[in-house]
């Protein structure tokens, strides 16, 4: 039944562990001899209960959250947080200094103007997001509440190797690294990401919070987009998102028992180590146009001399089952996405397929 | 496998056709024998891209939805639209009225004050909304840009058993009882429902506008909470809900499948009316709050002599499995959520036990 399974490269929704798949699989139309689906159970029940706050407490646990920090599922993904984070922290006057490395954080950066002053710390356009900057180069104005970074852009392929310690509190995207590295928790006001890369299924968002931010964000705005009330209700003040959450508390128990965060980093650094060898040792036949120091651990954008050549290799990957190669439709190119659930078998057949094919197209 | 299978009251997330629930099992793991969950594919993939617009096409054909419509997908359930129906209608001067017949609707309205001026144009609450208001009794002042109403109020078990036609557009929640009637589409300008009641898991609302609104909505608010940005791009802006896009779609064939609404109508009827009927055959030992002809057909709510004997009704009917009729925390007594997916045995069961009881009691 799962001898076939392909290897798939896709940049989110992605490969989820087997493991996973199949509990979910045999749990689903009766839920431990419930007579019911946990799908049909109400969020207040004693089933949904359970799951909701193992979920909670594996996110805790897998992050090694501080105390003061809340963590809660919301629904719309990184997309909606773009237009919460600022409509809940931009109170008065405040700014919002967005460091721009690609394409998610020109969308984070778009939507925050819509509620208060944003404006860009450090451009990475000039460098065509070659890399993310230093700390020194993030260039901050007075009346800054927070300093918006996208911890790692999916599209352009680089990632913060460090966060940068500037002496204003961050707020970071993370929607395609989350659970892949562990965090300098005193450094953020606040961290969120869809779940659909790292961590479960499509349809909601981690987002972690210090607990001392609660007291000044603003309340001019409906109920779902208030942090407050979503960490008052502990998730559950309308009906959670329940599928989500409770693939995502599988994921999490996976990680943990996986050897947590930092088995996930070592796992993605020799992911993408073996796939950044086969383009940096194919004498200039693959390029990768992140520097070397910025490069994603998660997305691995390269190119080929030229675009016929890229529709071949893009063709003849499929013929093979590795799926998802293709580069984003902004961008072009090919893209590996190497998420926390891809084992490092469809690394060493990715590089081994880029090395043949190299070969055969000399 | 499923003989165990309890009769399922909850007032939602709610009980699921078995064969639905079957089916998503089925392909959970290798979905088309493609090698890959469809939760793990992308969503500008073509697997993906077919059950999208299969859910979408669906969801046209059952609701008779008119060519000025359109229909999208957005996460955070009715509580999410409870935000954006005011943040994108309500521009300008315009104020919003509310029909005041319940918990949801008060919700609406307090939602709705943050983003401009609302009203109540109804206030259920002096008849301890026993009933739903006739269109004349629903003042609506000059400058009203559209009359909320809630179809049907899940925790007091009323609904408007016609829509009132007041000569300004109506926005409808309808969030337990969408999929059970059909629509007279010309009297509004939208219509938003959550999907974990009659339609699928949590995770989701549906929501029809009408197409010519569009040109007339707020759009100073980011991208996610702008409902033409979910149209132009067919609800694909960002990464859908896929579990909760491909399970509705299944509900809603199922539904098509069994005589569209028109067959869901007559079955709530035969359902509700199974048990309103033993509870106006009780000589007054069940007794419903709500007039006849505002009665629920999908969350019928009564009460039992005393608070006692309630809790006697409760306990035994979960020994015999049937499970989730203990009423809302805020207003306790009983209440039995009869939605599509409940078969009619479930209310024959019900209404049986209930006579049983009454003779055990007396």
């Amino acid at each position: 039944m799962t001898n076939n399974r392909v290897f798939n490269f896709s940049a989110g929704p992605s490969t989820l562990p087997l493991s996973v798949l199949e509990e979910v699989r045999d749990q689903l139309v009766d839920y431990d001899g419930s007579g019911m689906s946990l799908l049909e159970m109400s969020h207040r029940g004693a089933h949904y209960d359970a799951v909701h706050t193992e979920t909670m407490a594996l996110a805790r646990e897998v992050f090694a959250l501080p105390e003061d920090f809340d963590v809660v599922f919301i629904q719309g993904g990184a997309t909606l947080q773009f237009s919460m984070v600022p409509a809940n922290l931009l109170a008065g006057a405040a700014s919002v200094a967005v460091v721009r490395t690609g394409s998610w954080s020109d969308k984070a950066l778009a939507d925050a103007t819509e509620y208060g002053s944003a404006y860009v710390a450090w451009d990475g356009k000039p460098v065509r997001y070659a890399r993310a900057p230093a700390a020194d180069e993030i260039e901050v104005r007075d009346g800054t509440r927070y300093v918006h970074v996208c911890s790692n852009e999916t599209i352009e392929g680089l990632r913060f190797p460090e966060f940068p310690d500037i002496g204003v509190p961050l707020v970071a995207d993370m929607s395609s690294d989350i659970a892949t590295r562990e965090l300098p928790w005193e450094l953020f006001d606040l961290v969120y990401g869809g779940t659909q890369k790292n961590l479960g299924p499509a349809g909601m968002a981690l987002v972690f919070l210090r607990h001392r931010i609660l007291t000044s964000l603003r309340q001019d705005q409906g109920a779902y987009l208030r942090y407050g009330i979503h960490v008052d209700k502990d998730s559950l003040y309308n009906t959670p998102p329940v599928f989500s959450v409770w693939v995502t508390g599988k994921v999490l128990r996976w990680i943990r028992d996986s050897g947590g965060l930092k088995a996930m980093t070592a796992a993605a650094e020799r992911r993408a180590g073996t796939v950044y060898e086969a383009i940096d040792g194919s004498d200039g036949f693959y390029r990768c146009p992140v520097e070397p120091s910025s490069r994603s651990l998660t997305n691995v954008v390269f190119r080929l001399p030229h675009e016929d050549l890229e529709a071949r290799f893009l063709s003849e990957a499929a013929d093979r089952d590795f799926v998802g190669l293709k580069g984003h439709r902004s961008v072009g190119g090919c893209r590996a996405s190497l998420y926390n659930a891809m084992p490092q078998d469809g690394a060493d057949a990715l590089a081994q397929f880029m090395r043949d094919f190299r070969s055969r197209a000399r």
